[in-house]
């Protein structure tokens, strides 16, 4: 049985009340093309392309953009000899690329989410499921102990770390990707009387700055910032799970990247 | 002779062209108050506020807002209890908090630049000085070499790396701040043929993706990520120097702030 991209995007977006202004379209790619293979990634690196093509997949579903904006403006890269490069390879690669985003952190519980707390093995702890966070109450560690298992769960080989690395943490809200900045990260403080926010991504000024109020007040309150792609990839790696229960006769895989910063 | 707030706030944005909107403002603070001592630093944070008060200032000038936002919007923050304590704190201490980011930027050069470039003993290596980023050439080095010396000379324990660490950097832009975004930073690897650039913080999926598909292309352009703070201090830093030199008779410096993150 053939199946065609038109029924992925139906199933990954049809049910769902309809997203008005969204980034998540399918660029390059025919909706009529039977798929040979699927690819799953948190962005369509160069790597990533080549890898799916090597791979024999045509159609390619990632959760950031493919020319380093958000909303995938390119004008300001006109000329540009990386972008020209990358461009001209998905274009002789016949490669479809759809961009999950906002459909897949819509999705009920938001699927980034669902795939990250599994990777972490917390799903059973989650209080609330927020639309941009997870309330959750874990068994209590120390900040230092949390920073260690996350970064084992997630095979990650570091964590920023804002607050007293010996403070115990048992009341936990997580925010993915570029969820930790200030006016979504520091409410959840009070509002659920959290000891720690595990997030992704967010301006310095912002987040750790309150942490480091907090803590010179006496206060437990601790920030671990996991990195935006290590926050995400595990909601990708989720899909390509789901996909490929859904449609046994299409091989479907997620390529993990390596880390976007090495530390020196 | 005493010198007033408002004496400091004209020699400060005096002679520049006015910008309409701005961060800059004095709040709180009496332009009339007659100054017993001036403190700069990156952010007001509540360490920096007590240390102030301490040394007996009754003006400090920083980069960054007391509320942990850009726009120092804090409606969102009513009722949370570090806010709270930290603004009772402020009040009842009588500083004056001068912001001093958008005129500083402005001035010609830029004085945060002017800053890390005196820190980093590469004033003398500027081609060209843009509104928003610096280029330059430096000794040839290899990128893990240049981040070495810049720990060194910036005094932190680490810097994010995207590239090749082996790589040869010759030609470096360097952007401080949140300028390390990829509009702002990504053209200039190309219009100035850079090996390097050198930034404080910026959205990751952007300018180091970007690196990421340039050296799997093959291509020699490596990033160096500072930090925030850790770019834009010693413009802090610098400003104490320049206002100690023109008002001797005010005692005057600058209060270092701890890293906003640890590693773990």
């Amino acid at each position: 049985m053939s199946v065609t991209i038109r029924t992925i995007l139906e199933d990954l977006m049809g049910t769902m009340e309809q997203i008005d202004e969204t980034v998540d379209t399918l660029k390059p790619g025919n909706p009529e093309t039977v798929i040979t293979g699927m690819i799953t990634a948190f962005s369509a690196t160069q790597y990533v392309v080549e890898r799916a093509v090597a791979m024999n997949a045509n159609l390619l579903i990632t959760h950031e953009g493919v020319f380093y904006s958000h909303h995938e403006t390119s004008e300001w890269l006109e000329g540009d000899p990386v972008y020209l490069a990358k461009r001209s390879l998905i274009e002789r690669s016949e490669l479809a690329i759809f961009r999950y985003h906002d459909y897949w952190h819509r999705h009920q519980p938001d699927g980034i989410m669902v795939g990250l707390l599994r990777e972490l093995g917390w799903s059973a702890y989650v209080d609330e499921q927020q639309a941009t966070a997870s309330i959750l109450t874990i068994p209590a560690m120390t900040v230092s102990e949390a920073a260690e298992y996350i970064k084992r769960k997630l095979s990650i080989s570091y964590v920023r770390v804002a607050g007293d690395l010996s403070q115990t943490c048992r009341h936990v809200g997580i925010l993915v990707g570029y969820r930790g900045g200030g006016t979504m990260a520091i409410p959840l403080f009070n509002q659920h009387h959290l000891d720690l926010i595990i997030a992704g991504e967010g301006p310095e000024w912002e987040t750790p700055e309150y942490v480091r109020d907090a803590v010179h007040q006496g206060r437990s309150n601790a920030l671990i910032m996991l990195g935006h792609a290590e926050s995400e990839a595990p909601g990708m790696k989720y899909l390509a799970e789901v996909l490929a229960e859904k449609y046994p006769m299409i091989s479907t895989c997620f390529i993990a990247e390596q880390p976007i910063y090495q530390l020196v």
